[in-house]
């Protein structure tokens, strides 16, 4: 077995838990990998085994972090490489263990004695073609001026879903579905639902509600404001301006997040989470 | 084919419309059963061709009245016999045509040229038991004294989902999302989504949120406030008072209700009438 | 100075520091009355000092409980006599101090270092007759079947607010913001604004919104379901129900409920609690 | 009398009343003065009536436009200066008038048959100066980059009101109630209530509320993000980027905006174009 290993580049105790699991493994006899970024931050690893997260070829990446760190390493990550994350970070909902159960954690993962967790990601298509990351939480289209209204139409499988003026769209996976699109007064989405949350933001109309639809729905999004750009936002990560005049299309990637669980449990580990959100 | 014909029973128009549907049919060779309050308000049928409904075998129930005329027929009818509902009502959720399209629609039900759109039912379990109807819409568990709060814990397969102090608990199917679960804050739920809403209704805590969970899921529901009964009400047509030990249980149904449809369009045909719900 | 001193009947606790208040005021000189029911679950008062609440006329109210022990209490004393809430409840939106600083606040009192925090009280008129008592939080209009919608029209100084199908209508005051009026989706009312939050419970329309209004406005309420009973629920302690016939008016009561306090501050006291809701 | 008159620049037809507006009332016998960019579009106003709106001493200005008409006014003119809406908008929650009632609403006018609408707005202070343009409607403290959450605290009267994680704050008068603050979950405010309304923008945490606070306060907002620059937006008509580390404080304004009303009218004129906001 081969890992990877990246941790959370702004924490020290993050990069230094980082550096424990890197040794462990490596005294164990596999063959470890760390992320240059975390590398620069914590220089201590061994340079030769220093590989940039979009060519690593592992069976394992551990991440020391929080959720934006393991969104990071998914943006980054070419191939569904199998996620074992441990929180540093506050709520932690993709996260599966606390660091003081890394070593235990990382025994059971080494005994086989764990279950793999898809999680299904959105593709972005602009004007037919899709240059941008997988979205494991959300797609956002945002007015590119905060405080002004973006008008828009979405169509699920062609059919008018519904027209809005509000602050933007946001499209999330079940896994989003406890974060942005749920400050937006979307549901918690079961992560065993094969569907997508579509919650207008902010909207002007009251009776814009949010909506679930299924996973294998294609979401059409036409931009009725012509003098402004808009904004794509993909996981609270990548950011890009877009011309108002573009066709976006948003569609389920054939591409899965694997994450390393050792339970099945969903109640209460999300919805107990959710109430924690501050 | 042999149809059954029903009518809401508080509105003339509907009635009527209903004898002329039922003299098409005759008309047509057919064998029309006809329900005998529809009769009782509207005594012109043949009193030879009046079935309850709970003993109608038919091919197809045309039903000439609001969602709550279709309800009503689903709580009565034994079988999932196909109902094809003609909107006398307001927005019209569950009909399929409008009253000036019944014949057209007849006759393209005639010559086959139709859809049948399988909805969910859910059935509700009380100390194992299942005594009480079927729900197209919703299972709402409600305090017995209004204004008075009930506390109540709910699991999904076996895992605490929530614990909540509020009016009520509605557990709804996507049918029944655009309803009473909407009004507690729920979502739509594409009626293609195999989920079940659950949302509290009115809850003290500010970060209860509705939920959705697949279609599969054994929700329980364990009653904490002790001094009353609680109230159980299935699709705002059945109502029960409820000793608060009792365990309540909510499963899929083993049955589904049939709408015969003309058309497999979901947009904008359910996302328009809600923004036109008053 | 003459003191009251009632008690919470369902807690042990409330009752022996009720005695204890009750000795040590009269060890210091007062004069002390016992509400009678709190004298049945504990009686060990002097059965001299019992006066029923409806008639006891004295300086101070000492109240040991909830926020649901201090409602009991301004719903049946008959003047406004301030009342000093020691918190044996849950949060204590209503009462200032905890159960510890019971002495010290005493102390506080009888040195006459304090300061009076009146608040607003809504009066219910039923067909032009006030024979309920005054709400210090809200006054619910609710449907008499729980999960039937009512359907009425709200006026504002004779201008139609709002006609809505829903759960039921919240009138209330800025202290019973953070109550019922917030879990149908109310804001958090400043105490100082003499205003009134109306909030619809679970409307079908989902352009209904809650709104505020002058505390110096009249309410009137018309119910247009004509085929069964409202219920009329004030402060959740009283409940009457009403033919729907009735026509019902709320409008600020001449009566004030005032409360002891060591302090003017609102902000993080009553906010906070907010957050803390369960 | 003197009298100012404005148009909407995009809208031929408001251009084309303007002029009539203008015409008539000098015929009248008037003094009619003409903002230049109403002017630039539609270039038949004698030159020598041309007076910027922040020169204009006015008895009455006449707007033809929509509520950004108004609001651009607002931000334009030095002194308050009563304000006569002709509705060439949407919805129109500050315009008077619909276009047909123009030479009927200038008759009455002329004769005194007109009411002043008082309404507060709000002063902005950024490290205690005051450089922005007083808010009809709002301030909105917003993220700089939309998707990004600002991280905040807000202080009423000196005491901690809320910290949100949000894509901002709206801090709103009455006026402004029925606008991007309703956006963001808060509750119409009547305009005869001297209230602010505070509402975050979808807040992370699901136990933030919007709370309405007496319109004496000061509202201080200190901002935890330190890594990028804020948006502060007036009215949805000033913007400007602020560094994270500033001091803003928001205080009611000692200027008002002055509307010509012809009934005191609050209810349903408000709360029916609520329901119609799309």
């Amino acid at each position: 077995m081969k890992f990877g290993v990246v941790a959370r580049r702004d924490k020290e105790e993050a990069l230094k838990l980082a550096y424990r699991v890197y040794d462990f493994l490596k005294v164990s006899g596999y063959e470890v990998f760390v992320d240059p970024e975390t590398y620069e931050h914590f220089p201590h690893f061994s340079k030769e085994d220093l590989v940039p997260l979009n060519e690593m070829e592992v069976d394992f990446i551990i991440v020391i972090g929080g959720d934006g760190t393991i969104l990071r390493v998914e943006h980054k990550t070419k191939k569904d490489i199998p996620i074992l994350g441990i929180n540093m970070g506050t709520l932690g909902f993709l996260t599966e263990v606390e660091p003081n159960e890394t070593f235990f954690a990382l025994n059971k993962l080494m005994e086989g004695d764990f279950y793999i967790d898809e999680r299904i990601k959105l593709r972005t298509f602009i004007d037919g073609k899709n240059n941008v990351p997988d979205a494991l939480n959300e797609v956002a289209i945002l007015t590119g001026i905060p405080g002004k209204i973006v008008h828009l139409k979405y169509y699920v499988d062609n059919g008018l879903a519904d027209e809005v003026r509000s602050d933007g769209l946001i499209i999330s996976t079940p896994t989003g579905s406890t974060g942005y699109a749920m400050s937006a007064g979307g549901p918690y989405l079961d992560p065993r639902i094969d569907g997508i949350v579509i919650a207008p933001l902010a909207p002007i109309a009251l009776s814009s509600r949010p909506m679930v639809v299924p996973a294998t729905s294609t979401i059409d999004i036409r931009i009725l404001t012509t003098t402004r750009n808009i904004i794509l936002a993909i996981d609270g990560q990548f950011y890009t301006y877009l011309s108002p005049e573009v066709e976006i299309s948003v569609r389920k990637s054939p591409r899965k997040t694997k994450f390393v669980r050792f339970s099945r449990e969903v109640y209460p580990k999300y919805t107990l989470k959710i109430k924690k959100k501050f």
